[in-house]
């Protein structure tokens, strides 16, 4: 059972982190003019992440086309992965962060797919696994976009609040 | 006439409400793993919202093809509504919000639609007949998506500042 | 040689948009209920902003179709520089923002577009080159859209720290 962070015993991201034995793809180096990461004050915003893999290819396709479902939440959970590397390479552990705040889950599907919180749950279970079920889950929106960068089949950004 | 937030008598945004005759429908339960809303210290975040009517269904389908220009609009109105109602229930009135901050409005229409900021007005002028012309109204997005959960016309985020 | 934050001499915004020897449009008017910008204690939002042109017509066409990637990454240039004289407008000065936050990029492009950080660098490099690589650099986001407002090829919206 997952430790509320209610209880005496508050949440140990890093330790939980460990304890799921979660392997992380290397942090991704930016594709254009921004940067991954950037800490103002107490918030930490995060670029929009793709699927990025452990051998550093990315997962590519269209959900409802070369994707289904199930092949989408994975991806969104690969993109929940590559943005946890990018958090423990900026600041050094998932146990700094308070709260997920805000997360734009950015789907790439046909125009007719309409599942898109199934996809970005992918993600959100996974922050909520790390950080618990209050404190790792925030605010959403999940939408289907024209197209991502490379064809990959989804995108998050997120903003985090610090301890 | 509305009272400008500048002269004497400020805006009551629950009286507001009360004048103008709303019926807000269900504050709507997530679709996934998020909250509807979210306050960190002076500010609301709200997820994106979709039209939920009174009945707890939503009103669906794509501008452009099921719906036309007006019924989209009257979409993202009814976006509004159920903003105002997952405000109401979460923070319990109107008049705790200072002012909208920032709005994105995502509108679900074909390929060749150019009138976005049209239908997002709907919403818009909603939030600026509640909080006033100045504090109701914030900076905004009002973009085509591919696609949105379960075929929704409009899907509507939201930051506030709170008093 | 771009002058880094870092050394000794910190950059003028001001000065280096005179020495770039950039032309603004006019500041843009709403077309919708919302505001170009709006500043909250230490922060500046922009709207999302289009493609305006110094004779007030906007840059129009879908990238991959009307317009290809150079024609798209300039208009996003265009965008920014549209950006630039919201800021002017309404805060008097490009010296008084401190540095870019956050950038979402909204690229209007065909289903089988790739290259949204290639676009939307046109914005990004431009801002870099006016409050350097550093401040000038936030997080960002460049996702392909639907459709756009007027089928404008670029709309970028974002968020400013200021000094």
């Amino acid at each position: 059972m997952m430790i509320n962070e209610n209880t005496a015993t508050p949440i140990n991201a890093d330790e939980q982190f460990a304890k799921l034995g979660l392997i992380l793809p290397p942090a991704p180096a930016p594709l254009g003019v921004y940067k991954p990461c950037l800490v103002d004050g107490k918030y930490l915003y995060l670029s929009g992440h793709g699927p990025l893999q452990n051998d550093k290819t990315l997962i590519i396709g269209r959900i409802g086309q070369q994707l289904d479902m199930e092949q989408g939440k994975l991806a969104a959970r690969q993109v929940g992965l590559t943005m946890l590397a990018t958090i423990m390479a900026n600041i050094g552990g998932l146990n700094k962060i308070k709260r997920v705040i805000k997360v734009l889950g950015m789907v790439n599907c046909t125009a007719d797919f309409e599942k898109h919180p199934y996809i970005i749950n992918g993600c959100s279970e996974l922050f909520a696994s790390i950080w618990g079920p209050d404190n790792g889950v925030g605010v959403r929106s999940a939408v289907g976009f024209g197209s991502l960068p490379d064809n990959i089949p989804v995108e998050i950004e997120a903003l985090f609040e610090l301890k």
